[in-house]
């Protein structure tokens, strides 16, 4: 590759291909990203397999009735979802459910909704909800500085008791505020139920699914359990059913319909959903999601400290550490130095480090951020806690 | 496979795995199907090539600009798509946009539309575009058996002058009815923009995008162009722009939306452009679309020719031959004889021949239904048409 010789040097482009051979390619983009390399070997090897891939097969075959079985009973079973839920796969991501939620949960455009707002995504689907329901906010942004920094209490005066659910995103991915475990609503507020962004966190921690109230969870595929072009949502059966969803919910987002047709509504995302299945397993294969939080929990300690131990050179911007997020680390250095963000993305990516900025609209300003989804190794990250600890040392 | 000992035999479920050596598989399912063989192995070939796969990439990533600019360029080059046009990659498949339409043109839902009628999925798309305007009908059953066998004349007393758009689909996959070339409107109606669902027929023949009066045209990809999780959609650029949606309308299925993103407003099904992308690099390789459509005349002329000289043995719907689909043809034999159409299924399925009744929902009775998408090619079309003489020859 000659490339590192254009005027803007490809690592500050975004560049996915950096200057080595790809064995030691760590990619810690925020999504889409990397699977677990064993489910890309097991991907892989169902294209050299004979016999069609699901890429090919019809979706009311038996074959792939099988493949929509597995993957609806692995995601059922690694993250313990009671009976009283339905796994749905839908289309549209994560901002498809943004719009699919009002349209299921309220009938009417006057019911109330709560959306509490820590950061860019529970912003955003507050945004997209008002279309078809009165959104009430509960704002978790710093009375100073606007900016979100960490996860608000909710108090029952925050939360109107007609409200038809209380809408929270369990990781933000760009301003990297997590809840390790789901906040339980104020006594009072009790029977409305949870519904909760998980694009960026589900599968990696358990879900005390009835106990936290929840009453649908959506997350698109292409952070932790999959790639693009697939939305997993569960929904609990109650909140579901014949004339439950606005008049104006597109078939296509509509919970009961697609619960009724058994997921083939129409035509589903086949490939896509082999592939969460194949993720399923390998969670499975590797100790279940209690690992997996293990997994995460050292992943992310290993940059935290880091940048806790640097003095101040890496800075990182939610300073409640325990709703810091496992799945993204925002840091800066030196305060958002430009030289230095720019050796330091440059260095890294000549090491294999990759998607550490990648040059979103949504303003994350001079963050840099190392995301840590499942595909990403515990040995993986501390390369990059390594690198980071000795790029400190030479330029602090 | 000892599953042909089961009670029910494999073929009569659909099964798509046959009792041959994959080499011998020929694929003749509605959809989602095989691709071309050569699409095929470029994608296997992509698994097996060092560097992330499109699985692996951010949306936002100079690598995959590369490959969504590329799939777009491609489409707009082989279908000839004119610059006052956009190319838009959607989700929500065929039935996202039964619901986009309307939401797209019709700002208020008092706005008229004309639907046309004539299948299974024209009616689908209709009955959703009531949830969001007029939908006025024109209808293409027959006055005595209620069937779809042709496609209706459409005179100006049809369609209300104010008509947002006149809704139409140019292959209905069920009834096996095809508009080979589009229609034109009535002079005093030209004004008017045409709809076109063309998820099963696009790529597959010329389209004069002016001279007919295109307004939108989408096609699912997992007919013709890829596999499912994505939506081509075309849309001319007057059509569009800021407050000519419905405010109802969904973020992920408003066209300005999407077209002011650059099909980034949110993550795209990355992996699922990419084929699009390959599909279309086959079929310039290939001759381009007039080459794809004199292959698409050969293949189905080789089972009508059977059909029409089997001296009744077997027998297809549509009488007017001029709208005999090219890509589905639905056949029966002796009238919907049982035993014969299991032996027909059994037999043809143990020689590899897969996908030709599926079960489906939608009531297509007894027929059964050979499609020929890109992915199966002339020479494999004539071992079924061998097969059916033969049959022909050994039953009547």
């Amino acid at each position: 590759m000659t490339i590192v010789d254009a005027k803007i040097h490809p690592a500050l482009m975004g560049s996915l291909s950096p200057n080595v051979t790809v064995d030691e390619v760590i990619n810690f983009s925020p999504g889409p990203t990397s699977l677990p390399a064993a489910v890309e070997k097991t991907i892989a090897d169902s294209f050299q397999t004979p016999g069609l891939t699901s890429l090919a097969l019809s979706h009311r075959s038996p074959e792939f009735l099988a493949i929509l079985n597995h993957a609806a009973a692995s995601v059922r079973s690694v993250m313990s979802i009671p009976d009283d839920y339905e796994v749905l796969f839908m289309h549209g991501g994560g901002h498809g459910q943004f719009a699919a939620v009002p349209l299921n949960l309220c009938r009417d455009p006057s019911d109330i909704a709560t959306y509490v707002i820590n950061g860019t995504w529970s912003l955003r689907g507050k945004d997209e909800a008002q279309k078809y329901c009165r959104a009430q906010v509960v704002d978790g942004s710093d009375p100073e500085t606007g900016a979100y920094t960490s996860f608000p209490d909710l108090t029952e005066a925050d939360i109107h008791p007609n409200s038809k659910y209380v809408y929270l995103c369990s990781n933000e991915t760009v301003n990297g505020i997590e809840l390790h475990r789901l906040p339980k609503l104020p006594d009072s507020r009790r029977h409305i139920p949870l519904v909760i962004d998980a694009s960026s966190d589900f599968s990696t921690k358990p879900i005390d699914w009835v106990n936290s109230g929840v009453g649908v969870l959506f997350a698109c595929a292409s952070k932790n359990i999959g790639h693009p072009g697939l939305t997993l949502v569960v929904v609990r059966k109650d909140l579901i059913g014949t004339g439950k969803a606005s008049p104006l919910c597109p078939g296509v987002f509509n919970y009961t319909t697609n619960r009724d047709a058994e997921n083939l509504w129409n035509t589903p995302a086949t490939f896509n959903i082999e592939v969460v299945g194949h993720v399923m397993d390998w969670i499975q294969r590797e100790g279940g999601v209690d690992e997996i939080e293990c997994r995460c929990i050292a992943k992310a300690k290993a940059l935290y400290d880091v940048i806790d131990g640097s003095s101040g050179f890496y800075s990182t911007p939610v300073t409640n550490k325990s709703q810091r997020s496992r799945m993204n680390v925002p840091f800066n250095i030196c305060g958002g130095d430009e030289d230095l963000t720019n050796q330091f993305l440059i260095r890294s990516w000549e090491k294999g480090m990759i998607g550490l900025r990648t040059l979103t609209p949504f303003g994350v300003g001079d963050h840099l951020r190392a995301s840590l989804y499942n595909g990403v190794t515990l040995e993986q990250t501390h390369h990059l806690a390594t690198f980071m600890r000795r790029f400190c040392e030479k330029y602090s």
